[in-house]
């Protein structure tokens, strides 16, 4: 049976786990393990040792940051730190992050964050599946959080 | 006994590390490593001899960062240089920086240093728990050095 | 027979893949290995796997960018995990990043993305020959996806 | 016998190195190794050959920045490359740099490119000397090329 | 013998890499394995592979950077590579990087780029010799693509 990690923050104002976990049960009966830490600079050795220690086969890292530039540079750190995390264990993680930024209201960021944790999740399930799986969605402009843009059309 | 690592620097104008130390002493008898070090530049490497050579579970890295755009850009090196050194031992290095441009007063400054290092000693004794100890604040927008903001109203 | 792998996104809005499977098949029998991931920052581990778990020789990594700043740094994050994917396996990986800020109209992108696929799958191929196989071009001023711009003139 | 390595610059427009050993003999008969390289960005490679092929227990590190955003760049990214020299091998780097903005006269920039070295070579003796060395100045705002900021009062 | 790695890019305007073998030529008679790639962002693991593969010593890295924010992004990204291929290798790559921007005519970035890869090989050679050979210089002020700025003058 294959395992996926969550891995989620008490810094975040939206509980995105719980969508994260619910679309996963509903189309699998993969094993989840769950790890919450302060913040998303948190996020990558948690990964790392839901990967190493706890055997997770992909991982889902649920973050989200504030508007401030400071912000944008925490999150840019704990996204490199995401990139090495993959690289030393072979494993994807999914980057699972909302801007507080992207949307005008608490109300679309709750949206935005439900929408982008539960496609992230069905796209974890497919990666388990193998790396032609989504091949028949290749640059087709799918988005997560947000409408898809769908393919340039050239005619 | 779990042993808890506390890298601070002489660079910082607030003693973060006697605030943190006094947290974590009221809650727990965990084991305490202190390492001095000028800025926190040189907190990386520091943290990484706490886990590698003094044997501590997880380490708090408490440091303070200027006001000009320089001191930004020596605040984001370092914090990657604690990614790299979380991932290189897979254990938690809880990143506690102040940066002077965030009050507009210096008892401001020292109130939110005191504030985010106690937070944090809390949230190093939680993590040291278990991987689920923090997940009941999941989303619950948690703050350190600040007032929480809460999770996101949808009602 | 030497292996190409060829990594790409359900984000990007042009199927690259195609563009450089057709260009490598025209002048090669080289085998071709295709992984399909979400996103661009998805693309470094990816590439890693076709080359440590698919025996791929040589990756060629296609992506496509936003117009927003936040596009840029996340493209930033590829690309810096897609250097540390070479660096760990000491193969190439082909970065053929298209930016959406690169042209005006959509049409335009389409013919970039095209170009730059096919132009990149034909470096592909020179690599795998050797080390000396671009000499003869070297400081010529090529360019993939535009117009060569040429050597300075100096006479 | 403890062993310093002291690596500088053809770049730099002030013999700092000079003056680290200077201030270093004056307190100390730990040996002392030298490797000068043209710029800056070659010092990383520098100081982790000191400290695996020289044997040298910590390392300064002398540099000078320009005052354009290209430098401020080239810095950056020398500084990435000393934080992966320390992580790699366990052994402090302390990072020496003057930048040419920091002051308006050549003669003010030689002060602090003097009184920087002199400061960080009595840290490197501090911290061959233990971890607990500093921790008597530790949040006093001591600083290296400036007067010390000093603590804040919070009475 | 000694073995001195060029490695170098069709995306240059200049044939920099004739420049510093010439100049090697005159004064060593060192071995010279060239390795030509696409762009710059393909130089850090051909300077691994002429190291690690083809036994070089030290290599020098001549890239050629246009004058757009992404290319500046995109240098930046190949100087981290290249940072971390020096690490892991433990030998030196100086990156003899022209930026278009650097002069207004085309002349004299052609002039640039064959001082700056001149003065460079030459550095090499003295790299070669240890880590004392350019110790009498350290301070200087030397430049490479420019005239020397020599030692800020106190007297």
């Amino acid at each position: 049976m294959k395992k996926i990690g969550i891995a989620d923050t008490t810094f975040a104002r939206v509980d995105m786990a719980k969508f994260a976990i619910d679309a996963i049960k509903k189309k699998s009966d993969a094993g989840i393990e769950r790890y919450t830490v302060p913040g998303f600079k948190d996020l990558p050795v948690a990964c790392k040792k839901l990967i190493e220690e706890n055997k997770c086969d992909i991982v889902i890292a649920l973050g989200m940051a504030g508007r401030m530039p400071i912000d944008k540079q925490c999150a840019h750190e704990a996204s490199l730190g995401l990139q090495q995390a993959q690289l030393a264990t072979n494993k994807h993680i999914l980057e699972v992050f909302v801007h507080m930024g992207e949307a005008k209201t608490e109300k679309e960021i709750y949206n935005i964050a439900k929408s982008r944790a539960e496609k992230h999740a069905l796209n974890a399930l497919a990666l388990l599946k193998g790396k032609a799986e989504l091949t028949k969605y290749a640059g087709m402009g799918r988005r997560q959080g947000k409408e898809d843009e769908g393919p340039i059309k050239t005619k």
